[in-house]
């Protein structure tokens, strides 16, 4: 059952009324350096914004136990957050409607040189549709839009008729713990909708994702006498050659699998980091590499990751140099599965609907290649988990931007999906 | 003229009788975690031990501007070290003999991870005929060696009876502006001896060497859209395939060269340090390259700079990558040539017979591929200078060492040098 056409009018002229205010909070947002184990001070400024708005509030830290006995856990290493989660929690007068979880994380990947930048990362700027900034994108727009379009309902005299759970989590970039933290804390709804930047359209599949770190380790020598040494640089890229191998063999493996057999390069492995050596005149003795790489929907975490570890130690046997010296292979990250988003469920008619009617276009779905936190709610919570969002521009690369017209579009489209998915009762 | 028998017996003794006590300076120098920037402490300490024997002190800073201006100078980056130079001289009564300098340098290269040596690599460890120790070789033993054969003198109430300038100098194992400052300072003798790791044989030709970063910029994206993006640590590598043929094209030059015409390989490019991308998941936006690389005598190395920058731009330019993204090459240490030590110096001539008296063979040379500052004596002061130094094991490398016994016969050798080369008197 469609919404109401006068009061869909209502919603969309408060959506367009409270934009600057959702603007100025997504800025606010953006100015915090939350990259990765950075995030306490924004996590305490979105509590106060939680609060602020009259939501039961709930406060906690990861249970780094129960996080790595779970089969989507990923290990802890001393990079992880120590960030609390944030949770808060509207509850109706008369719970009428469908639940529903909104969530958002606030951790951002690191800015890099920020020379290469045209601003300076962590100063929201806005030149003509776009606002500029580190994580503007990924999410913060999508962090502040879960609060504007609640904030629309209730600028209208109107709140959801059903509990509905907002959630700030850490961790989305780096392990998936925060999530997972927020489901094996309890938390559970008939829906949940994640606005990440999906350029306007529905995520139907979406690849899992390991993150490991790859350390070899040589004998060094001074290099005038470079024969004798082994050079740990030369001996990690030709470890890279084999885990290319292995790219290569799972993106041969695409034949039937649907949502995924007409993309011409599925699985990425990417070297996003290596560091190696001490000085220009030694031969270097030991150099890491930081590696990440997608699995297929249906395919375990811990059966990939023997995958890699036995064609790294197949390789190393039979290359003169490792075979003395076996790389290290350790899972320091990301430890997850991918999903696929069901078609024909309630929940993904109604953000159709709601989409259409704020865009004026049919909802299009697709497949992204890179991790989500909805992968929690679809294999854990197994409830239609929505990964829906705005249209951006260089997430994770320099002068990051969202689009301020599609992010108004998207806050629309929520606006509705909530009226529509949970209902609406007027303020008390 | 040899020297008298008697008198050579009594310095053999008295080297031998001082051998624990220029052990145990030899260990005091190696507990100094002296790698660079790192010098300031143990140049406190060598000031304490020149002047408690009795020399006249001179201490000064590296005179950046000259240094600059000189071509054998190094460019100064903010590694660069501001640790003092510190100097000896010894004066005679009677200046009758011939003057020398004996030099050594105190910084040394990174340990590398600790875990990977036997023993803490500053803390200097006996076992057998070894001595362990970062740094212990390449050449704390050469510099109390210094100290030690002037002792061993003194021991039996000699002196020598020319000035000997003692110095104890930094950044040799980055840039050389440490030996290039003493010879600016107005320092010169007759012949300079510096006790390096030899093995027990002079040097007779050494490469220059030249230092230099290469820097890489790319543009990165989400891993998710990988083939939009450029990876800068692959761009990076192909960098490094254009400077091997660079090695090639050095190494195939050797024709003709006496003393590099028989090495199998002469000319070696260590890539010695690499630093890459900030995040698993991010396309790697930058990549930097520590390298090094040797160039033959008679090469200057402004030439060979040039030639370094001209290939890395020719092969940039057909790089469909590179060509949009110039890399970036910086010379940021060693801008040294090599030097060649004339054969008949009257100076080889009374080392080789001390060598022969202290180890009852002739004195062998050979053509070191490593930096070495004899070369600013060599080219800049046109004295003989003399390389020449113990035995040792994994200089710059893990377990460093140096042989004991062979650290006693070199003393030995130089202290019957320095009675030879200066003459020597009585102390008042």
């Amino acid at each position: 059952m469609a919404l109401d056409p006068a009061l869909r009018d209502r919603i969309v002229a408060s959506v367009d009324e409270g934009f600057p205010e959702q603007l100025a909070l997504t800025q606010d947002l953006i100015r915090f350096r939350s990259t990765r184990g950075e995030e306490q001070a924004i996590q305490d400024f979105v509590f106060r914004a939680f609060r602020d708005r009259g939501l039961a509030m709930d406060r906690f830290l990861m249970d780094r136990a129960a996080i790595e006995a779970h089969p989507g856990g990923s290990k802890f290493t001393p990079d992880h957050s120590e960030a609390p989660i944030v949770v808060g929690i509207h509850r109706p007068r008369q719970e009428t409607g469908r639940s529903l979880i909104l969530q958002a994380h606030v951790d951002v990947v690191p800015a890099g040189p920020e020379d290469m930048w045209t601003h300076p990362p962590f100063e929201p700027v806005v030149e003509g549709d776009w606002l500029y900034g580190r994580g503007g994108a990924d999410m913060k727009a999508g962090h502040a839009a879960n609060l504007a379009c609640l904030d629309a309902l209730r600028r209208i005299g109107l709140q959801p008729a059903a509990t509905v759970t907002v959630q700030s989590v850490v961790e989305e970039e780096s392990t998936g713990n925060g999530a997972l933290m927020t489901h094996l804390r309890g938390y559970k709804a008939d829906a949940v909708l994640i606005p990440e930047p999906e350029d306007e359209k529905l995520v139907r599949a979406n690849t899992g994702v390991l993150w490991f770190e790859v350390e070899v380790r040589g004998m060094p020598v001074h290099v005038r006498e470079m024969g004798a040494g082994q050079n740990a640089i030369d001996a990690a890229y030709r470890v890279v050659g084999a885990l290319r191998e292995i790219e290569a063999r799972w993106n041969a493996d695409k034949a039937g699998r649907s949502h995924f057999e007409t993309e011409e390069h599925p699985i990425n492995l990417n070297i996003g980091k290596i560091e190696g050596g001490d000085w220009a005149s030694s031969v270097p003795a030991w150099c890491r590499l930081s590696c990440r790489i997608s699995i297929y929907p249906g395919i375990s975490a811990a059966a990939a990751a023997r995958e890699i570890e036995d064609a790294v130690r197949a390789f190393s046997r039979g290359d003169p140099f490792l075979a003395n010296n076996p790389p290290r292979v350790t899972f320091n990250g990301f430890f997850a599965e991918g999903y696929v988003l069901e078609e024909g469920s309630d929940a993904e008619r109604v953000l159709g609907e709601a989409h259409k009617a704020a865009t004026g276009r049919e909802l299009e779905s697709f497949m992204t290649a890179g991790y989500l936190d909805t992968r929690v709610h679809a294999l854990y919570d197994r409830i239609p988990a929505l990964c829906y969002g705005p249209a951006s521009r260089n997430i994770h690369g320099f002068d990051e931007a969202v689009s301020l017209s599609s992010l108004k579009r998207i806050t629309t489209a929520m606006a509705l999906f909530v009226a529509e998915w949970c209902g609406v009762e007027p303020i008390a």
